[in-house]
């Protein structure tokens, strides 16, 4: 039997990701997992929603860039920390090692195996959140997450996932079937 | 060491969804993982991006309403097939069995744990998606998925994780650490 609890957004896990800009000079970080895929193909549109209270959004609409790097699940303490204290308040310069990419305000975290930079293509305004959609400029990966076919092997990158319900962090679990493949089957019976 | 891979999407792993909509009269379906979190809080907005050569865009366009299931594990053949096959030659109205919600142009799949009716919001033009926001209207639910506090237990879902370097659906893992809370013992440190 199904329950009909109202307007509640079920559409998780989503990926947990650190968003970092430039806010008065400095580098700032936040734990973002409100993300989305908007275009695919190129160019690459994301998107990273993020309440309006929080001291990253100045940083993005002053320098219209920021980074989406994929925290691995070994940084989970760090990637919950800048997602637990506001920049407002406390200084996240220094949390993590940096290193430079294309543009000058998306500030790149070394210990993450994933590292986007996206330049502001548009701002969403809605109730409590902006939603900034970045044009991807550049995709740094660590050299030993790639598999033999030059990809990124997820295995490797051992992305964490956010649950709202629960408010946990996930791990990823395995390989289930290919898509695009599994359902073939069923396409010939029903042609059939 | 980073390598600079190019303006490539890393945005994954992202939740497999099933859209439901209603062309020319009759319910259409979709295998959807290019989604995202848009306003966190009431309204909820999600979003769904979809390649603009689908069928199913013309209803969500004419009938301003769309539905959005997740499905489990156990249904990867169903889903894979209806991202395999087009609705413009092919017709996927009768591939799920389906319940009644509030809105009349949102079809729900009644063996998917978890279905979100949409009212259209707003559409972002891309250059290969249209990228479909919605407000969630009621979140249709398995009772026996729900955990004791009334809230959806993600590892009862067992959702489909999608990875496109890898074109492959995976599984959830466990839970790692509770969010707002793994992160203090840094907190602590960092201000002592």
């Amino acid at each position: 039997m199904k329950k009909n609890m109202g307007p509640v957004n079920a559409m998780y896990p989503s990926l947990t990701t650190i968003v970092g800009v430039v806010v008065n000079g400095k580098p700032n970080f936040s734990a973002i997992a409100h993300v989305g895929i908007m275009n695919h193909g190129q160019p690459q549109y994301i998107s990273v929603g993020i309440n309006k209270l929080h001291h990253s959004n100045a940083g993005i609409l002053e320098h219209r860039e920021f980074s989406v790097c994929v925290p691995s699940e070994d940084m989970v303490a760090e990637t919950d920390y800048v997602g637990l204290v506001s920049g407002k308040n406390t200084d996240k310069s220094n949390v993590f090692e940096l290193f430079e990419g294309e543009l000058k305000h998306a500030p790149l975290i070394k210990r993450c195996p994933v590292c986007m930079e996206c330049r502001l293509d548009r701002v969403l305004d809605f109730e409590a959140h902006q939603v900034f959609i970045g044009e991807i400029v550049a995709t740094h990966v660590d050299e030993d997450i790639l598999r033999e076919d030059g990809k990124i092997d997820l295995a490797e990158v051992r992305p964490m996932l956010f649950d709202m319900a629960s408010a946990s962090y996930w791990s990823l679990g395995s390989p289930l079937a290919s898509c695009w493949s599994v359902g073939k089957g069923m396409k010939r019976r029903l042609k059939g």
